[in-house]
C-alpha cells in the first residue's frame, strides 16, 4: 500500500505513450553500467582482460539470467536500437576520438590512413563478398541474393578498435596509435557508406562507369563531410572567442561546445554526408581553436565530460551488444541447424582473418615505398599489431546487419534470422577471443623499450615540439604552464624539411598562425582570462 | 546526386524503426537551443529579459515559423512528451539543484521549506479546486468532473521557480533562495504525488480518514524517497572512497558518479516513489561525501558537467513548450468559443495568485512565531517575493496537463483540448508577463543593500562558518585552497546555541564528523591526492 500511492511519474508517462521505454530495462541498464565500471576497474591489472570484455560478459550474463527468469519471455526486452547506437551513443564516441587525438601524428600520418581507410576497406569488402559467395554454395545456402553478399561484405568490414585502442598507448606507440585509430574512423564511415550504395542502387551489373561514379561520389562525399565538421568547428571559435563566454558563464561555454559538436553530426546526418567523418573533424578543430578560446574551468570540464561521455557511450554498446546476443527469437531458427550456422560464422570469420590481411600488409608496403627514412617505415611487427588492431568487429556491424537483415519486418525469414546470429557470433567470438589475445600479443611484438621507428619517430618531434605543436590535450610531461598560454608564439621555426610531409606541416602552421589563429583563436592567440570571479575553482 | 549517395545512417535507421526521431527535428532543436544560448548570452544586461523568456520566445517563433511554411500540417512535429521530460530531462535539473545547493542554508530552513512546499502546496491546491468548480459554472462548463477539477488542482500548483532563480543571488539573499529553492523542489514531488493520488482514488466521497491515509502515505512516500537517494549517494560516496578511482582515471569517477545520481532518480520511479525528492537527496549527499573524495579534475568536472547539463536541460524545455504551444490541432478547438477559453485561463491565472497568496503569507506568519529573534523573521517584503517567486507555471504543469487531459488518445475531446490550451496559456502569459516584472520587482524589493534580515543571516553564518559550514560549493569569496582539504577539522567549534535548529545542526555536524566522515569521505576526511601522473591538469 506504502508504494501504491508514489508519486509514478513514469508509470503515468507510460499511460499515454506508445514507445513507452520500460522504467526496469533503463534501471537495469544503468545498474550495469556502473558494475562495469566497478568491475573493470577491479580487473584492470589482469592481463587478459579489458573494459569491453567485461562489459561483453556482464551483458552476456544478464540476458542469460533475464532469459532464465523470464522462461524466454523477454526476447525484445533489450532488441538492439540501430537508431538509439547511430543518433545518440556513437556521436560522442567519434567527437571524443577527434577531440582527443594527437592531431600532428594523425595529420602527418594522413595519406596512409587514408589507404588503410579507404582502400583498406574496400579490398576487405571485395574479398569477403567474393569469399562468401563462393564458400557459402558448398555449405548449400541458397537463400541470399547478390546483394545479401555485397552486404555481407560491407557489414565485415566495419572495424571496431575500442578494444584495441585501450592496449595500445599514445604516448608510447604515438604512430601505430594514431594510424590504428584513424583507419577505425575513416572505416567505419567507409562501410557504412559502401552498405548505403549496395541498398541503393541496382549492383548486379557492376560496369567501370558506375564503380568510377561511386568512387567520385566517396570523395565527394569524404570532402565535404569533412568541410562541414570543420565549419562548424570553426564557428564555435569564432563564437566563443567573439564573445567571449567565459566572462559570465563556464557552463555557457561548456554547453555550446557540447550543442555545437552534436550540430555537426546530426546536421551532416541531415545532409546525407557522413556524420562520423564530420563531427570527428568538428571534434580536431574544436580541440584546436575553440578549446583555447574558453576558461580554465571550462577547459578541464570538456576535456573530462567529452572523455566520460564517450566512456559510457563504450561500455554501453558492449552490454547491450551482449544481452541482444541472446535474443531468444533468432536462435531458435538457428537450432534447427546449428552445423550450417556454425559454419557460416567461421567461413566469414576466416573472411575477416583473410581480408584484413590481404588489405594492411600490400597497402603496408606502398605506404612504406613514399616513405624515404627508414626508420619512419611500417615494421613488420607494426603490420601485424594494425591487421590485428582491426580484427575486432564490434556495433557496428550488428547496426549494419541489423539494417540489412531485418528490414521491413522480415526478421522471421530463417535466412535473416541466420545472419543475425551469425554476425552476432562473429563480433561475439573476435571481441572476446581475440580480445584476450590482444594484451598478451602486444607485450610480445611491442616491448616496454621502444622500437627504432617510434623513437625516430619521437626523435622528430622533438625538433619542432614543445612551443610549436605540442599535443592539444598532452600528458602529464608537457604540463601547460599559464604563462605558457601568455605568450604568443612565434611564427616562423627552426625546421628540418627533411620529409614532404612534414614541410606540408610546416607550411601550415605558418598559415595557421597568420591567418587563422587571429581570428579564431588558439594556443597562444587568445587572451588569458582567470576563471570568473563569481565562479568557484580549486586554485 | 552528390548527397544521395551520402552516409545515410539515420534514413537507414528510420526504414526499420516505429518511433523513428526525424532528423530534421533534432538538428532545428540543437540549433535552436544554441540560438538561445548565444541570444541568451547578449541580453543578459537587459534588464527586463531573462533566458527562460528568452527560449520560450525563440520556441514560439519557431513554431510559428514551422506553422506557416508547412501551413499547419506540422502540429505534430513538436508534441509534448511526458516520458522524454521526466525520465530524462528533468533529472539533470533536480540533481544539479541538489549538487549545488547550500546545504547549511536548506536545512535550517527545513521546517519552513516544508511548509511552504508540502502545506502551502495543498491550501493552494484546495483552493484552485473548489474556485475552478465556482468560476466555472459560471462559464456554462459542463464536461469537467470532479476529478478533472481536483486535476486542476495539482496541476496549477506545481511551480516553476527556475525563473526566478535565474534572478534571485544564493550569494545575495541566501535566505530567500534556500526558501524559493527548496519549496519548488518540494513543491514539484507534492503535485505529482497529489495527481496520481487523484487519478487513482475515488475521491468523490472524501472522508476524513481518506484524507488522514493520503496524508499518511504522503509522509511515508517522502521519507522512503529521501532514504533512498540519502543510501545511494552514500554509496557511491563508499566505493569511489574504497577503490579510490581516482589513482586510474577522472573519467571513471565522473561517469560513476554521473551513473549513480540517475541510478538513484531511475530506482526511485521503479519503486514508484518520488523520484525528484530521492535525486534531489543524491545530490546533497553527493556534494557533502562524494565530491570530497574524487580528484581535483573530477571536482571541477562534475560541477560544471552537472551544471550544464541542467542548463541545456532547463532551455530545453522552455523552446519545447515554446514549441508545444502552437499545435494547431488543439487551438481549432478552442477558436470556436475564444471567450470561454480566454475566461478559463484569466480564471485559472487568478485563482493561481490567490492560491498562492492564501498560501504563502499565513504559513510565512506561522513560521515567523517559531522564530524568536527578530530579525530571523521572514519580512513582508521577503512574503512578497516568495509569493512573487511561485507564480510562474512551467513544463511540470505541461507535462500534468497533458498527463491528465490527453489519457488514453481522448484528445480530441474540445472539453481536453481547451484544457490543455488554457494550461499553456496559462504557462505561456506567467513565464513571459509575470517573468519580464520579476527583474525590475526584486530590484525593488531588494535592494543592492542587503537588508536586515539576511545581514543578521550572513552574521549567524559567520559564527560557525569558514571551517565548519562552508558552502560546499562556494563561491569566489570562499576559495577552497588545497591546504584547506589536507587538515582535519576540529569536531568541536565554539557555537552560540541561541537557536534550537542552529543546535541540531551543531549535533549534526558532531555526528557527522564523529561516524560518518571517517567511512564516507568528505572534506577533510579525505587524503589529498593530486590528478594522477597520467593526467593533465593545467597547474
Amino acid at each position: 500500500m506504502g508504494f501504491s500511492l508514489g508519486s509514478v511519474v513514469v508509470r503515468l508517462g507510460l499511460k499515454s505513450g506508445t514507445d513507452a521505454t520500460p522504467v526496469d530495462s533503463i534501471t537495469l541498464c544503468v545498474a550495469l553500467l556502473c558494475a562495469c565500471i566497478l568491475i573493470g576497474h577491479l580487473l584492470e591489472k589482469n592481463r587478459w582482460m579489458n573494459e569491453s570484455i567485461t562489459a561483453l560478459s556482464i551483458g552476456l550474463c544478464t540476458g542469460l539470467i533475464i532469459l532464465l527468469t523470464t522462461e524466454g519471455k523477454s526476447s525484445h526486452l533489450f532488441l538492439f536500437n540501430e537508431q538509439l547506437f547511430f543518433i545518440y551513443v556513437l556521436p560522442p564516441i567519434i567527437f571524443n576520438a577527434g577531440f582527443q587525438v594527437k592531431k600532428k601524428q594523425f595529420f602527418r600520418n594522413f595519406m596512409t590512413i587514408m589507404l588503410f581507410g579507404a582502400v583498406g576497406t574496400l579490398i576487405s569488402f571485395i574479398i569477403i563478398s567474393l569469399g562468401s559467395v563462393q564458400l557459402f554454395n558448398k555449405l548449400n545456402i541458397d537463400f541470399l541474393d547478390t546483394m545479401d553478399y555485397l552486404a555481407l561484405g560491407a557489414i565485415f568490414s566495419a572495424t571496431d578498435s575500442v578494444c584495441t585502442l585501450q592496449v595500445l598507448n599514445q604516448e608510447e606507440t604515438p604512430l601505430l596509435y594514431s594510424l590504428v585509430f584513424g583507419e577505425g574512423v575513416v572505416n567505419d564511415a567507409t562501410s557504412v557508406v559502401l552498405l548505403n550504395a549496395i541498398q541503393r542502387f541496382d549492383l548486379s551489373h557492376i560496369t567501370s562507369s558506375i564503380a568510377m561514379k561511386l568512387f567520385g561520389n566517396f570523395l565527394y562525399l569524404f570532402a565535404t563531410s569533412t568541410l562541414l565538421g570543420v565549419a562548424v568547428g570553426l564557428v564555435s571559435a569564432y563564437i566563443i572567442k567573439k564573445l567571449y563566454f567565459g566572462r559570465h558563464s563556464t557552463d555557457r561555454e561548456v554547453a555550446l561546445m557540447i550543442l555545437m559538436a552534436y550540430l555537426s553530426y546530426i546536421m551532416s546526418e541531415l545532409f546525407n554526408l557522413s556524420a562520423i567523418l564530420t563531427v570527428f573533424f568538428c571534434g580536431i578543430v574544436m580541440s584546436h581553436y575553440t578549446w583555447h578560446n574558453v576558461t580554465e574551468s571550462s577547459r578541464v570540464t570538456t576535456k573530462h565530460a567529452f572523455a566520460t561521455l564517450s566512456f559510457i557511450a563504450e561500455i554501453f554498446i558492449f552490454v547491450y551488444v551482449g544481452m541482444d546476443a541472446l535474443d531468444i527469437e533468432k536462435w531458435k531458427f538457428v537450432s534447427k541447424s546449428p552445423c550450417r550456422s556454425i559454419g557460416v560464422s567461421s567461413i566469414l570469420l576466416g573472411l575477416v582473418l583473410v581480408g584484413r590481411a590481404a588489405s594492411i600488409f600490400p597497402l603496408s608496403f606502398i605506404s612504406n615505398l613514399t616513405r624515404k627514412s627508414q626508420s619512419d617505415k611500417i615494421g613488420l611487427k607494426q603490420q601485424v599489431v594494425i591487421w590485428w588492431a582491426g580484427l575486432m568487429r564490434g556495433a557496428v556491424s550488428v547496426a549494419l546487419a541489423y539494417n540489412q537483415f531485418t528490414n521491413s519486418g522480415h526478421t522471421l525469414l530463417p535466412g535473416n534470422a541466420m545472419m543475425i546470429t551469425s554476425t552476432i557470433s562473429v563480433v561475439l567470438f573476435s571481441t572476446v577471443v581475440f580480445g584476450l589475445v590482444t594484451k598478451p600479443l602486444m607485450r610480445v611484438l611491442l616491448p616496454k623499450t621502444q622500437s627504432s621507428n617510434e623513437l625516430s619517430c619521437e626523435l622528430a618531434d622533438s625538433v619542432d615540439s614543445k612551443s610549436l605543436a605540442l599535443p592539444l590535450l598532452g600528458n602529464g610531461k608537457e604540463r601547460e604552464s599559464d604563462a605558457d598560454i601568455n605568450i604568443p608564439l612565434p611564427t616562423s621555426k627552426r625546421m628540418l624539411p627533411w620529409d614532404p610531409t612534414h614541410t606540408v606541416h610546416h607550411y601550415w602552421r605558418k598559415f595557421d598562425d597568420a591567418f587563422m589563429r587571429p581570428v579564431f583563436g588558439g594556443r597562444g592567440f587568445t587572451q588569458y582570462v582567470p576563471a570568473s570571479p563569481t565562479q568557484w575553482t580549486l586554485l
